[in-house]
């Protein structure tokens, strides 16, 4: 009997190669009645953050899974292979960052082991591809039954790495935010929620002023030191709030404060990507 | 007990972001002994003709089962949530005529309602997300039995929405038609049957030419008031039916007359892609 | 009862039209309990010889499973429709060069036939779309436990088609080999493994030179008679066996050998791809 309904991975492994068919192989193998539910493989090559910010916005809809992810710059190195619980799910892979944001989301990390047991491995075990011999056949023998503290030896959560926090600062009337998604749509997403909207003084139907400033935190509470022209957005609630190719603010589904074009491509207007930093100025009800 | 053999999932959501992996943690939370064919989810974005085009082609071989499509740019704003009823299946989706091709494939719509059950959605909706929020927890409710006319209220199915019918006319000898899909490999599928190419007096090994005259209808008789230059092409049955790099005229396996080069990219030699709309002019069996 | 564990499925079809998705209807109707596992769908239009590599490459992972495969430029045309048995797994495709690799990495093809019953196909069957309607129809029945030879005609083995093999040569502390794989991170995999490179004189933490010469087959022992300049490598076991950057000659998780950059792509530092050959020249524990 399994406590789980799943099975959820994610990589940067890409869709043109043998990697994610391999790790589907040994998934059936070892945990044939369980679903598997492909996240993403298409992380860009060895980008931690991205894949924690994706697996992030996933975790709260794979409920009671065991979420295996894999980007992994430092695999075969020092990093260790981790297991840990958060919520109902357990999540499985390097130490390098990617999983706290899920585990975040989830509640927090309760409990962590590190993976120390070869029998537990696919062998022989290669130097280079750990998502197929060791975090896939100790994810299926996790959603199989198998206890987390049976999977390896207990760390403290204190000792899992983080990456560091986005950007994220407000003053009277202004935030500054990191980028922390662009999504296919040209989406801009903010590390910045409703609270940090509120507490700036904008309100729906109001007008801000989008800018982009730098990769970098910003310095002042100045406007327009940034690398291109600000843009007069509505406060929204969709993307339908404003007509076609005028730019909104919103609440985003993952509810993260995003810049939105209707019909369009706020990260080409904004000429940014994640990673820069985007200051928001509230410029009252009417502008 | 469930009629429904699994369901079936079409978005522009792209495979870089967490929207699928929600959508599919949600279908897996509701209905989770339901297999899912991911149909696409490279729909280019919001392009309702495009997604429209390749669920039709793949509705009749995913038989007996809930169909829940999403391409949707009006999203949030006044269009409306439908199901409805075609063949053995259920389709799932807004109203903006995304549905009605692959409906018709099915044998037409039979029965529609409006999907306004908030008991049947994930809360909180999301203004942007209703894949996830709306489509994929109502489809997932009918797969597991629940009929339609509980999954909201009746609507004439002459009231939904359709997408204007692609160009095709002909007259002695051609015919005009718009161009409906270009595969990956090319190929150039047209709005027109087998029976628009007997009408023109086309015969197995007899020549045609093929011309692209524009993105419009084309308003004359005339040869050769199109774009580019007339193409020489033998009417075939399948791709090796004329030497490498030399065109065919075929059915295709949607049933739609079909312009192809043996190992080489049609669209490219006719400098055309979906929307624009090609002349096929018959020249007897030997050209 | 099946003998099966499930059903792998790759093709050169994309991710964007309804092919693949037809294909999964296909397979759920005849086979509806059978898991299938998605190898890739992104071979490159009509490249045999890179669909029979990553199939080649899963099939280890995809134990006793139906592995059907289609790339087949010959559609419609006098190649034969094959199934065979290797191991505990049976491929299903057409007979031209791509099943048989994964055949060998398997043990070998012990039996094969000619796939000429028509009453196992789908209907109409098309002559552009046998994945949908010959080999996934059959590939079903197979892995309800339809024997193999009731799934056709017996053929000798020997007369399957054969891609020819990659260059493999080597002399006195030299190997030169074709790159039969560059994967997503850049990494070059070459028709080589550990025995050839123990054959050179290479040891753990010794050098080795790696330059690319061209399309052919070389044909002296001479240094440098490549398009490039002769790249240093460190052999390792792993990525960071060498600081960021550099060059590593390595046994790869396939158990090739690969040169691989640290936390960057050997591909570009060498200025190949798949198909181009590499001499590696062993330089000694110092260089």
């Amino acid at each position: 009997m399994t406590a789980y309904g799943g099975i959820a991975f994610l990589t940067d492994y890409g869709l043109e190669d043998a990697f994610v068919a391999a790790c589907h192989g040994v998934l059936l193998d070892l945990a044939p009645s369980a679903p598997v539910v492909d996240v993403t493989h298409l992380v860009p090559p060895q980008d931690v953050r991205r894949g924690a910010d994706v697996l992030a916005n996933a975790a709260p809809y794979l409920s009671a899974m065991v979420l295996v992810a894999v980007v992994d710059p430092g695999v075969g190195g020092e990093r260790r292979p981790v297991a840990l619980e958060a919520g109902d799910s357990v999540l499985v892979g390097p130490d390098n960052g990617l999983l706290l944001p899920a585990a975040d989301r989830l509640g927090g990390p309760r409990r962590a082991v590190v993976l120390d047991r070869p029998d537990l491995f696919l062998h022989p075990v290669s130097a280079t591809f750990h998502g197929r011999d060791i975090f896939c056949p100790v994810a299926a023998r996790v959603h199989g039954g198998l206890a987390l503290d049976e999977a390896g030896t207990p760390v403290d959560v204190g000792s899992l790495h983080r990456l560091p926090p986005p950007v994220s600062r407000w003053g009277t009337g202004w935030l500054e935010a990191e980028i922390v998604h662009v999504d296919r749509f040209g989406n801009v997403a903010l590390a910045a929620g409703q609270d940090e909207l509120d507490r700036i003084g904008s309100v729906p139907g109001g007008t801000v002023e989008v800018s982009p400033v730098g990769a970098g935190p910003a310095d002042t509470g100045a406007v327009g030191g940034g690398v291109g022209e600000p843009l007069r957005a509505t406060v929204g609630h969709r993307f339908t709030s404003v007509p076609a190719g005028e730019v909104v603010v919103h609440v985003d589904s993952d509810r993260r404060v995003a810049v939105a074009v209707n019909l369009g491509r706020a990260d080409d207007r904004l000429g940014v990507r994640a990673g820069d930093v985007v200051r928001v100025r509230a410029c009252g009800p009417r502008g």
